[in-house]
């Protein structure tokens, strides 16, 4: 078992049954709830539920589509039916939609609970388990309405993602991918080299890359200036994500946040002289391990839309967080309209460039 | 004007041209909004409508039935509307409800943005201008769902409660005289002496109350345990509060709390020891400046219930926080039901003793 401390709290990477029994053993807590989606719950408390019998379930639906202030409600009904009270342990067990939205019922019910999360996807063991941000969706804006709470602890157990669809596997690495390019070259030089993409799973590549985000996190843990690094990929990303949710095909967060990262190298490079040679190696990687989306000139406007309410935005203008090269990074970078729809040009060129 | 200074805010007590407008010149903001009710709009935003010019207005329903998730989102969608960011101040002016209200969505939207407390109400002016308690009422609970989060300053100016009925003033009253009972013995035995209600506006009334809730929330700002003295008087007080909230006459807060602590001061009376001759002085204060209110048999069952719900209990079991003796409080005491039903009938037949 590995473990990263925070300053208030540890991510225990290792085995389930490891980390949660000794943490139930040593807490004292008067009523004990686990929030499942319908996924998590076939694929993941089975792997628990010894470990935490006679807590009261709370089931909500799966996807992104549940993280609103309706299915908020529902959780904390389901808080105030089972008698939840101030003493009351809340396991958050699923992907990031699980974590966000549960920390956030969990944060705000009686002024708040103590909770702890056991994130099950890769995506979600990686970025959002750190860093004690919470909220939910509201009116397509993501995130919209949160707040930074730090949960009891996170419990990392990379057994949860074996079951996980490749697609899954890759959405989540490009987190990985990212905390290299931000503050760990060799993390990041050693993804352009990787052979298959279930090797991502080693407790050494998570390690690695919680420990990026815990060192900024640390510095800045409300998001007052530094930290504001981690959004790169994820300014752009997010418009492409929001925009592509409503579609026949939606975007996974990592897929959305891989086409983001190449607009943004991509204006770091015009504004920041980010190096060719490392722009293209990104290209690469990302052809190599997400799927060709193309993004239609229609939906330039809804996304540049959305990326308005981004919330590092100030007096409307649009920021960025941008990279001068492979880990030095920049944030507060005011960027035109104009230079993002030349960054999706960019990255729709690229598609029909042979890897 | 009077300054007292809280660890990371300042509540100013003097008039609301002294304070706010030295305040929003030093401050950088890239939007301001005003959040208003019918009342206050009427009443107060006259008062300060040339300070906050360009601002936008957010107008809610006044009332506490207006405390709750739907009018929050209607606040959220009016802050997206006006392209609120982490940049923007918004200024909450209002009684309780809208500085609690106001204040968590402030303080949740994009994960928190800054804000002013401008209380208007003798209550707010006392009590919920310090100490970071924000909140809503759901499924009748009150304040069941919020957050700490302290505002970057509250401007109290009693001119405001200049016309509010003397049953406002009362209300707001009752939590300087709980102030005085809990850490001010001066301050509780000038009350006692009260000749005429609106001698309590005076500054030194309000910056004492205001000093007794700094210096205890200070010590405990998160309610781990000290805190809880504030709740004296409160745990009964909600239950009678919310009880009598869909009624044909529902009761002010102050009113109903006032009720609370007759009947809470004759539970620390038989429990431990409180002086009979200090709940005779508090008795015949508050039946000299509240109305007289019976509290039917059929609504015990019901008090009980919404008590049951109280964000102190632990376990299922009723936690109160009580007084030794005038100036000596007591936190986490358990009280068994029958108690609470005795402590009813106690306070309803003082209604019929003569003061």
């Amino acid at each position: 078992m590995q473990i990263v401390p925070i300053a208030s709290y540890t991510v225990q990477i290792g085995s389930i049954e490891e980390t949660l029994n000794p943490l139930l053993q040593a807490l004292q807590y008067s009523t004990l709830f686990v929030l499942v989606d319908e996924q998590t719950e076939i694929h993941c408390l089975p792997r628990i539920r010894h470990l935490v019998e006679g807590a009261q379930l709370i089931r909500i639906p799966s996807g992104e589509e549940a993280k609103n202030i309706q299915v908020c409600q529902q959780i904390w009904q389901q808080l105030l039916d089972g008698h939840a009270d101030r003493k009351s342990l809340v396991i958050n067990l699923g992907g990031g939609v699980i974590g966000d939205m549960g920390g956030f019922c969990a944060g705000t019910f009686k002024r708040g609970i103590p909770f702890i999360q056991i994130p099950t996807t890769l995506l979600s063991q990686v970025d959002a388990s750190v860093g004690g941000k919470l909220g939910i969706d509201f009116q397509h804006i993501k995130n919209c309405i949160g707040l930074f709470r730090d949960p009891l602890a996170v419990l990392v157990d990379p057994a949860f993602c074996l079951t996980l669809p490749d697609r899954q596997i890759a959405s989540g690495m490009i987190e990985i991918f990212k905390h290299g390019l931000l503050n760990d070259l060799e993390l990041y030089r050693d993804l352009l080299r990787l052979d298959a993409l279930d090797q991502v799973l080693q407790t050494g590549y998570l390690a690695r890359a919680i420990n990026v985000k815990r060192s900024v996190v640390e510095e800045d843990p409300y998001e007052a200036g530094w930290r504001k690094i981690l959004n790169l990929g994820h300014t752009l990303g997010h418009g492409v994500e929001s925009y592509f949710l409503d579609s026949a095909s939606p975007l996974l967060h990592g897929e959305a946040v891989a086409i983001g990262l190449i607009g943004e190298l991509y204006i770091s490079h015009r504004c920041f002289g980010f190096p060719q040679d490392e722009l293209d190696a990104v290209v690469r990687f990302i052809k190599r391990w997400y799927p060709d989306v193309i993004i239609p000139l229609e939906a330039r406007g809804p996304i540049l839309g959305i990326m308005a309410q981004d919330k590092k935005n100030e007096r409307d203008q649009l920021h960025f967080s941008l990279l001068k090269k492979p880990g030095e990074p920049l944030i507060d970078c005011i960027i035109e309209p104009e230079l993002v729809e030349e960054a999706i040009t960019y990255y729709n060129n690229q598609l029909s460039v042979p890897v």
